[in-house]
């Protein structure tokens, strides 16, 4: 009698699978969105486009990430003092979000600049400082995103070409400069990270890279994935694995037993920690698609708290942007809708890479935290399937049998099926120096796409 | 668009949920294991049943395992040299089989009862050693299951009763004792985890109870069912999190930084470690619904790769036993099934509290490791829940929903049904020295399930 059930039951559910997939592929019945049909045939009958999208899946999922340094901003991106780096394409004081000016102000404070956060403001004002994308200097950061000289970043590397991304170390949850708070306390635990955290991490990080080899952080991700990770919004396995590979090597370090003890009790209580390890991975893989004539592939999707902005492989650092949304979600205690800014962070490069909203079916504890139901997250993990031009075969679904994550979006493809990716996100309070109020639902834009296939379009060969 | 196609998917996966429960309800339909029907009448009509199954389920759910101590089966267990524990039901040397003799003759050298594993087994065959069932002395051991009295354990408490149940430390995969191996290597790696790992592990253990209050084991288990373990073949996320747990305070333990420094090695690259604590948190739970007349729950399950053996409520300490299986799965290397030993272990106690084999659906990568398809991973558990007599609240599927995983096996549902409860499990080499040869898919043998009803039904009041 157990055959019998056991086929029974198989048989639905490989049932509902397959009717999914065939829905998958009704995919050329959809409209394209208003106003592409144009472009997206321009660029349809480009002759480079099957190539160049091959060529940038390639180079993409040949990259495999190593952590092999880490240390100050000031050394590892010279970066000056009165220079701050920040999450999302570029933006100027005035148009910042709260969280964002926030961050900023606090990171004024932590480098001396002013004795009082709330000092910066005029500073940055007056324009006394310099404000770039982590973007455009090799590095990610995660909400607000902000990076400042005295800040301990991972150093991810492409062994086969030297290539290097950069992430700073995360702070955990709660009043965080990340969500732009910048409180005393705020304050006194980043000195904290970089005084004790970052000089006990470069420590046993180069103590493992010379002995062992670099800890990889692909394979990581590649383990998370069958560890219910979506490596955005769920970092507990990576985060675990993380800590397995370098504590036996912090004990024999130069840190003291009670600064080992709390560098591990500070990890251990924050699984959010990997984040910034799954970050700077995703976008070393995806540096490796960028610039390729033709290629329709999107190479970052980034929001600095106003703008949510992209860029295609084919179209090189020019940015599409359009006003940033606010996520639908889960709210933290008393706070509520109104509370919340419109999206900000680096984080959507691992949507980008096709892990976090991307991956949701391998992670449905995750609706818990961001809403919605389980079906719902296997159904987004199907429905990006349709907008992305891989399977990452590292980086599979077991629950999906084994399928690999959809990676590589084809800005193209979201144009013709009106299909936007589907991000989860954390959400920052819209006043400065609240904190994080939830966590969410987001997606893009619309515009951007049509705007990034128009660009596209524009620089095909006559 | 996008909400159609959401909307399509979701409503698709569940129809196949709906669709397999609707099969549930069909067990009624079922023809019962031939012979039963008299004994099932009579153990239905026992109006003692449903009350006495209501509370042995209230029972096991109400235990919470806390790690209160590690410390030698000498102290804990006041074993004696000369007293060997091992898995499964009672049994005699000449009718052990070569896994669980391998084991004995290793302990045997290791105790220093002999200089050599090879000439202990004349003295086991004179009697001159005693063996006895780890369920006896309230532990269970995986695989073979030894227990001599240097070796340290793990100490549970249920902190409501003081209960405590007891499981020695795991060693590794590969050429290990509990497999039946008695190398010098294999009695080298004991002596270092009684002489390092048992005295470090202590030390932690001691200072996170006395400062922290001690680890909450039922609580890392509900976790690992959300991290992809099923937390009898796949302990990788608990491994890591008891990793977490304890590491700081070995940091600032007695241990030398080189020996903290090799523990953390050794538990880190051991994803099995944490299933010698799984086990005894299952089986604390489930001691809780012992000796109640009328319920027809099981209690345990255990093999000594000879019998399996049952114990079912209501009717005490009475072991029902048939001949252990083949388990069919996936091979190490060169060995295939003339290889491998019967069924061996008392690591069943986790199927018999609805996790292991009952949670494959929320583990579904250990189809890697055990065999079988995905599908069949969902509808296992889908299917134990015919069997069982509730859902644990605590220990939830996230990709059932959050459903609770099936336990308390009900004997009588076994026999009415015809559906054997499904154990994951390692495969020992047949040939006392092997090893681990694999791992695979197992049940128990029909027969004893009968046997336990028919004793059941003997005690049914007139």
């Amino acid at each position: 009698m157990n055959t019998t059930v056991v086929s029974v039951g198989a048989d639905m559910f490989a049932d509902a699978v397959a009717a999914q997939a065939v829905e998958v592929e009704r995919v050329d019945w959809r409209p394209p969105m208003p106003g592409t049909e144009e472009d997206l045939a321009t660029v349809a009958t480009d002759p480079r486009r099957s190539a160049a999208n091959r060529q940038a899946v390639q180079a993409m999922l040949g990259v495999t990430a190593h952590l092999v340094d880490v240390a100050p901003a000031s050394e590892v991106l010279d970066l000056q003092p009165g220079q701050f780096l920040h999450a999302g394409p570029p933006i100027a004081w005035e148009r910042t979000s709260g969280p964002l000016r926030g961050a900023l102000m606090g990171g004024a404070a932590l480098e001396g600049l002013v004795d009082d956060p709330e000092d910066a403001a005029d500073r940055f004002a007056a324009g006394d400082y310099t404000l770039e994308p982590c973007h455009h200097r090799s590095a990610v950061g995660p909400m607000a995103g902000v990076v400042t000289p005295s800040m301990y970043l991972w150093v991810l590397e492409d062994l086969k070409t030297g290539r290097r991304t950069y992430c700073s170390l995360n702070e955990g949850l709660g009043k965080v400069l990340r969500y732009g708070a910048y409180s005393p306390e705020v304050l006194t635990k980043l000195r904290w990270m970089s005084e004790v955290l970052g000089p006990v991490l470069r420590d046993a990080v180069r103590t493992v890279r010379d002995a062992d080899g670099p800890v990889d952080v692909t394979g990581i991700l590649t383990q998370m994935l069958q560890m219910g990770d979506e490596a955005h919004n769920r970092n507990r396995a990576g985060t675990l694995m993380l800590l397995r590979d370098l504590s036996p090597a912090m004990v024999s370090g130069s840190g003291t037993p009670a600064e080992v003890s709390d560098v591990l009790r500070f990890i251990g209580g924050n699984d959010h920690f990997f984040l910034n390890l799954a970050m700077p991975a995703c976008k070393l893989a995806l540096d490796a698609a960028r610039d390729i004539p033709g290629s329709t592939m999107v190479v970052a999707m980034a929001r600095n708290g106003t703008d949510f902005g992209i860029q295609v492989s084919g179209t090189g650092n020019q940015w599409f942007t359009g006003p940033a949304q606010v996520a639908e979600g889960l709210f933290l205690g008393d706070y509520g809708p109104d509370d919340a800014n419109p999206d900000i962070g680096d984080s959507a490069i691992t949507e980008t890479a096709g892990i976090g909203g991307f991956a949701m079916a391998t992670a449905p504890a995750i609706v818990r935290l961001v809403g919605g139901t389980v079906p719902d997250a296997l159904a987004t993990t199907r429905r990006m399937h349709e907008i992305t031009l891989a399977e990452n075969p590292r980086w599979s679904v077991p629950v999906l049998e084994f399928q690999g994550v959809p990676t590589g979006i084809d800005a193209a493809l979201v144009c013709r099926t009106g299909i936007l990716p589907q991000i989860n996100t954390g959400m920052a309070g819209a006043v400065a120096g609240t904190g994080q109020v939830g966590a969410g639902l987001v997606t893009p834009p619309a515009e951007i796409f049509p705007a990034a296939l128009r660009a596209l379009a524009a620089a095909v060969p006559a």
